[in-house]
């Protein structure tokens, strides 16, 4: 009846993405019975805004050994190696998309496979389904960094392809089933302290507004307050390394900035996207810290970094994007990329000051230590000869050159 | 005294790019007088919201002959050829900026050149100074029209280096001078139907927020309506063509989304920018109009443009951007870069449906006859087989061959 | 036993990509007798070199009712519609490849789906293994072209996995076996009149040079004539029309080409390169007449092609010849670069002489009525005032500035 | 009657690069005469072949103290940091150049800047006309390493602008003039290590074949004897360190294959192009050693570099050699580039075996402790599972999934 892609019994111990809810619970005990495998739960706190005790207790309800059971504070790894690194790149996917959700996949996989070592399993199991991008984001990083390893993605291998078929397994199996889950969920939402997004069912028809229900990490624009709300982000080395002078770590600027846009009404984005897996989607995100954050690095890299370091980091950002929201964080060409973006940050340092207000990031000053902003060259009074008009005119005479001779040729062959 | 580059009496008749302001009248005369050559004005209407009737009225004041004075509205061709020609590439340089100034340059140099072939000008000469991109991008497109022609550029010239001189010049010549230009002016302003920009000067301080009056064709968002206007545009290969279904004209449907922009705060831009003559620059931009088209192209390419043609637009948008922020839109590579996003734009068409709010563009639906978002595909519910989840294994096992195997070398070499 | 992707007996009429050898004669059986399908028989001759006489033949002998075989000369198509608009491009794929094989499989794919169009065909079928590049661009033309055609890979369904269950089923079937063709071959194949590779088995270990049996199509440098052979290439917008100033049809041009780069050892290329699918292979190609090709094209650039233009087409080359390897030559991606590399040929026309001579092309002499190269440029001599070598003073000042700034600043802060 | 750019008299102490010829002795002589400057002159040994002792006689002869003579034996410094990085890059410009001039100019230039820091100096002057490349490569890197150094290109500048004037200054001044100085050279020559090149006057013309005399370095592929050799150059981290397994210096490698190329006439290019001052130029450049390094380098990263890292490096080669041409090796955006390419190199290491043949350099065998061919993976024997064909039916259905939604809205649309 069911199609594995693993053979049933070829798996001693498998490692599961584990988050407490009822659909890994289900995959938890299907191991169990299908695969016989012994299971191993991994639950990690990347700042979805979930308590992890439950987690644990119901782990232990289906029958998992405490060794066995990982739980993990990730949320400073998590912004420190991942989201800091793609910001410093000012990642978009598709001019817009902050990447949130692709971008916590790879540590994910990293500390499955981490445990998998550690306790000797062969195998790492996750939730996502197969249609979607996360799949591959998980299953590149299982593989890219243990190439052995056996991967199980029930969604695309068991029979359980109804809600209906899920809650009577989870009935048999005695998995307790939360009141409000029983029913289906109006759409499906992942989430974690860069972003959460929600897509599917009720939000399938990307012409159709989103009810006010679906967004759960802001308030909207209108509702924000009518006053705005002055902040001052400071950088060191392209990172954000404080808020209105007081340093922070790295997840506790983030968490921060999501409140002040959270409650400012900052960083909703409704789009459609291309997945990997070849279709589009349309995606509810909600990026309150990252979209201030995404603002105020590029306001401190339009004072600090060079123009031609600048442009090349946005002809290369698109490629870097698409490798992130892909799943090739763990790959030759986005260290290459990503060596490139750390270099032009040295100098990336200074502060931004920030007007928040009713779904804007308005940047209304920034100042550095390491600004290559000169007002004397720049200025339209008296330069004291920092710059002599006079070379203008070779410099447009000789970019001119070859339109010149092309419009000769023209004139020459008469088109 | 004055540093000819073009020698004085060498020229004997010129086209000058005449606003009918104070500093173009001064270099009117200055052409008079120094060069000794007949001066043929043009004034273009390209939206920047004054009336030309001044204009013709000075140039006659000033002794040009009826017949050399050329007075043109060119609203339609501006947006029609150049401006939307760039938003189907959503271009933005540096990331934020949608290059209001320098598409304008070229249609003015073009005319410019166009009317030197007429009246048989062996000159042309515009007002920008040699400090910034606008002299550039005229005469980048001079040479690239009409390769043998002279250009004058006053401002890089001539010994009238302080606003006293010029003042002086303008009174010795009998140049009318109204009250308000006797001064400095705080700043400097471009403006036509794309957008405004002011800079210099009291501006030139990056670190401190622009005063309020510097803003001309926008509200505040805190002084924006406090309810929402919703609007649908709608699109023919990858241009707009209509607003709530009333079809109207490209220059039209500019002035019309100015003014819903306008009124609701939106597309004021404060940026510090990398120009092309070397140094860094800071601006401030309004694009009411331009703010929220770019907002709806990207919506309806969101839904009717393929993920292969959409990533490589991508990629090449940069390199397009900076093209036309340099000046070289009469270039080859420009017109090669846009001959392949309009072969992307063929069945860029329909509705895109967006609500308007206190400096916000939020896009709240789009639908297209031509849409290759699937529900079918992408659906969570039963997809009557449309798309095999099973598939995505063998997707997934392909992409991560190579990863798999960097893997097993790292494992072989022990690092 | 057999694990079909689709399904026996759904299938009701199949047009085969027919070599009329062994294996897809075995192919070709074994639709009939595994699926019960109508098979139609398509043999192109796309200048492989092998007479088309005996494909009809062998194909009535195993049962194909006359109507359904279609035997068609595809030369002209070839070279005009694929070889050449992929040479405007300059296109080498990991650096060196001509992309040979690439280019001829969505010719013989769109035929496919023209024909079964025709006939009412409701799949087709190809003869490309499972871990090449081929089955790639079969499938993703056949799908780019008919998206809902059954798609039929017999070597990644059977179960004649080895040579020996080959030679059975043909045993069993009465299909005839040439008595070269019993014992395995010690590579394997593939020759169009572009190139001609040689792969698989003997040349499977990267570390050991082929033997010279190997190579088909080209005599080696040591044993081509001691004496150079001049020729020269015509080209109007891009593409060879005439070789000493005769003129040519494109397949005419080809052959002509080849038979020159044979006789004097040209285009033998012996590499190891990146599969789509994830492995690397090593492949021996030999491309004789493309070679010869490839530097003339180079070469009439080199003098009529602008710089902005020709830089542009270099950075977009590797791109594009990355599309046309992996097999998605009816992309609109690909349509889009091809556009663009279009665009930039119009004036590329002239003449180059090249000298031949034991494994060199080497270009001798260019020369085109449109012409960017300018003696009085660049001349050492007077040059009449063309250049103002004063001129070069402001351009390195201005391309400067942006550098001398970034050096103040790192004497300022002290690193 | 001198038009300087700095004004005479206002330059203290200058830092030539002096070669001890006729050219640099007069600009010698006339920075003592026009400028009145103390003169520092530098001679380097970059390769070129020519001893250096002749040069400080001339330089005491000419009145420059001995503690102002700087002579330099910078070959390992130019092969190893500037050379090498390069290669690691496989930089060709337009295609075709391995750019042997424009590395060599930021090395001269550097250390020009590193003496006048040392020696007090406030200028630095070069020999390079106002026409080409090179002065804007020496003064790029003059202003990116010493923002404030005054530069003199006396070939900008001074009225010595035909043969006659020069020589009539020498014999005035008492320059010594080598007999066959007298006349004006039939072309212009550039050498180093790496490369030589020559230009301008006989070989201005494009159409003609350069004269065999022309020819410096290099055998002729006529010439060359008539059998092979065979050698094998050793890599690690992407550089050459052996030949023959005889670990060797980078510069004495370099010596090495420029031996054997010479004698095997390879690496003659003559070829048209596009300067960075705006016009076309025609360039005979013989890089027997190098053209031997570009391809064993392809072939050793053909079996040890990722196809992910291996296709970035492709598509960003274009820009990295763009920015050495036009005299970039300074910037930050070459430094970026530099850092993503060398990332890649860390396993690129093994050994390829090269044959030389008459101008043709031919791989016929790689090997690599870190090679990534996998021969169980590509085998058309049987891999024992090392890849599973069925993978590759998923792979192209989702690979083909846009184009079939692509294919299915034309359907629809009837277009």
């Amino acid at each position: 009846m069911t199609d594995h892609s693993v053979k049933p019994k070829s798996v001693k111990k498998v490692v599961l993405a584990y988050s407490g809810g009822l659909d890994t619970s289900v995959i938890l005990k299907w191991l169990q019975t299908e695969y016989g495998a012994e299971v191993v739960t991994f639950t990690a706190d990347l700042g979805q805004g979930e308590e992890l005790g439950p987690a644990r207790k119901k782990a232990e309800l289906l029958g998992i050994k405490p060794e066995n059971i990982f739980i993990e504070d990730l949320r400073e790894e998590f912004v420190r190696d991942y989201v800091f690194p793609m910001f410093r790149a000012n990642a978009l996917y598709e001019g817009i998309y902050l990447l949130g959700t692709s971008i916590a996949r790879p540590l994910i996989g990293k500390r499955q496979i981490e445990i998998a070592e550690a306790v000797g399993a062969d195998a790492v199991c996750h939730g996502a389904t197969g249609k979607g991008n996360d799949q591959v984001r998980f299953e590149l990083t299982y593989y890219a960094l243990k190439p052995d390893i056996k991967v199980i993605a029930p969604w695309r291998e068991w029979s359980l392809t109804s809600r209906t078929k899920l809650i009577e397994f989870a009935e048999k199996h005695q998995i307790p089933i939360a009141k409000d889950k029983r029913g289906e969920a109006p759409f499906s939402v992942d989430a974690n302290l860069l972003h959460s997004s929600s897509e599917g069912k009720v939000l399938e028809d990307p012409a159709i507004e989103p009810h006010t229900d679906v967004f759960q990490r802001t308030v909207s624009p209108e509702d924000a307050p009518d006053k705005p709300t002055i902040i001052e982000v400071g950088f060191e080395k392209g990172d954000a390394v404080s808020i209105d002078g007081v340093a922070m770590s790295p997840a506790t600027i983030l968490t921060k900035l999501n409140a002040l846009g959270k409650e400012n009404g900052i960083g909703r984005v409704d789009l459609v996207e291309n997945r990997f897996v070849g279709m589009k989607s349309r995606g509810i995100y909600e990026t309150p810290g990252g979209t201030i954050l995404y603002a105020a690095h590029r306001a401190i890299e339009s004072i600090t970094l060079d123009r031609g370091a600048g442009h090349l980091k946005d002809e290369l950002m698109p490629k870097y994007a698409e490798l992130v929201y892909y799943g090739f964080w763990y790959s030759p060409e986005r260290e290459m990329l990503q060596a490139a973006i750390d270099k032009s940050q040295e100098h990336v340092c200074g502060t931004v000051r920030l007007k928040l207000y009713k779904g804007n990031v308005i940047v209304i000053g920034r100042s550095s230590p390491a600004s290559l902003y000169s007002q004397d060259l720049v200025t339209f009074e008296d330069d004291m000869g920092a710059y002599d008009q006079k070379d203008a005119q070779g410099f447009i005479k000789l970019n001119a050159l070859r339109l010149r001779t092309l419009a000769m040729r023209k004139r020459k062959l008469g088109k």
